[in-house]
């Protein structure tokens, strides 16, 4: 398969609001192309645990998987969130097929043991590309949950940014491949207190300074990282910015473009 | 596709159950051939919905589906139970994944109105089997949740009996195909009360006496009508029996073989 391909992240702050999720769905449905869309969800997790009376224990941010909240994820995750995702496309003409990692054995990882026990939390050895590549073939678009699989079969709850990185590394390998995450801001933003400050073009070196200047913060630390990796594993062009403006976004008229 | 396909059902009692469905997993992944594994998991989607307080109605002992109902069994279906059942398969070495039937839209179904209204729950229009061949060309199984989805993308709760019927007939226009309905008891009995009263061959004669004498209950009457109709709509041959021992039920040493 050498068509290019189109691998986006929608962040979770979109997929908990029935609008803004319908806005994305709608805007992904009419990209022309082969696509993969990696979605969260953890903030829906957060909720029925919190429902469910179970406990969810966290280390720098990062959730700890235990054996009940490996239950709730795949549920959340592969199914409600899943499903919501594909009829939704659906219902916008784009012939979508939802997995998670586990399915075909498409990503396979190993428990992460470093720099803490976070459970039944997977860091990626291995993507299938042809799996993901017959899948490609005969359907529009694969839904990916971020859950994964060890070479046991042990289902493995893993970081979605990650997963959208190492899926687009994998397949550049035989196809260019666009890399594009997408959440509820303008992009990467030189002040976040202003939601226009938007960086059109970062670079590593303007990366590397916004870090020490601490003008970057929490959640796109490991998102701008993945960016960066993606970019050094030969992705062909990575961007960041609105969900609801997927177009103008893949067509770098909004948001930020990732450059070494 | 001209290859055999073997199409199977696993039911509810055995889903539940980790020491059985481990049992049933492994002689599935033992199975030769491309197969199909169509699951329910209703006593799993009850026991959460009490645990959330979701109060579950029922008409004539089938679930109404309301809003809240189709999301606890789009998670326990789709999510979990899908999810436990490929990563099972691949733990035994065979290469599953999983779906729902609004997944490439293989499954089609209209909401249900008819004799009351179930709430989202789906009558089946039609089965893609382009899709469904696709998918056995590249993988061994594909594990099919019992959700289809309307022409506006509606998510639809469906029995799996139907679902596997179903898949069995349309795909039995291409290919020859076998449909095993599998569950915890050793066949169609002649005497609900004694486990070994497995009545070999049933035709739909002898099937039709049984039920005149009230021999034949509840759960066991739409399993035997869908297994009926599968033979009348030309699948080549329908097994009912006991999951633990699919291998000898597919060759007919064990359990119920249906014939007209």
């Amino acid at each position: 398969m050498t068509e290019h391909i189109k691998i986006i992240k929608v962040g979770g702050n979109i997929i908990n609001s029935p609008a803004a999720l319908q806005a994305f769905l709608k805007e992904f449905a009419a990209l022309e192309g082969k696509k993969i869309l990696v979605h969260g969800g953890g903030a829906l997790a957060t909720e029925l645990a919190g429902r469910l009376g179970i406990t969810q224990q966290m280390i720098d941010g990062r959730r700890v998987t235990d054996a009940e909240t490996l239950k709730i994820v795949t549920m959340v995750y592969a199914g409600y969130v899943n499903k919501q995702v594909v009829s939704g496309l659906q219902s916008y003409g784009c012939n979508a097929i939802g997995i998670c990692g586990a399915d075909g054995h498409i990503i396979t990882a190993r428990r992460r043991t470093f720099p803490a026990d976070f459970g039944f939390a997977g860091d990626i050895d291995r993507v299938d590309t042809d799996a993901l590549s017959a899948l490609l073939l005969h359907f529009d678009t694969v839904v990916v949950a971020p859950l994964t699989m060890d070479v046991s079969g042990q289902l493995l709850n893993t970081n979605a940014d990650t997963i959208a990185r190492s899926v687009a590394a994998a397949l550049s390998a035989a196809a260019p491949c666009e890399l594009i995450y997408t959440f509820e801001k303008n992009g990467v933003l030189q002040d976040v207190e202003q939601p226009d400050s938007v960086i059109p073009l970062l670079t590593a070196a303007h990366y590397q300074q916004l870090r020490e200047e601490q003008r970057i913060f929490a959640g796109m630390l490991p998102k701008l990282d993945n960016a960066f990796l993606a970019l050094r594993e030969d992705v062909g062009s990575v961007y960041i910015g609105p969900a609801d403006q997927l177009k103008a976004l893949s067509e770098g008229r909004c948001g930020t473009k990732i450059i070494l």
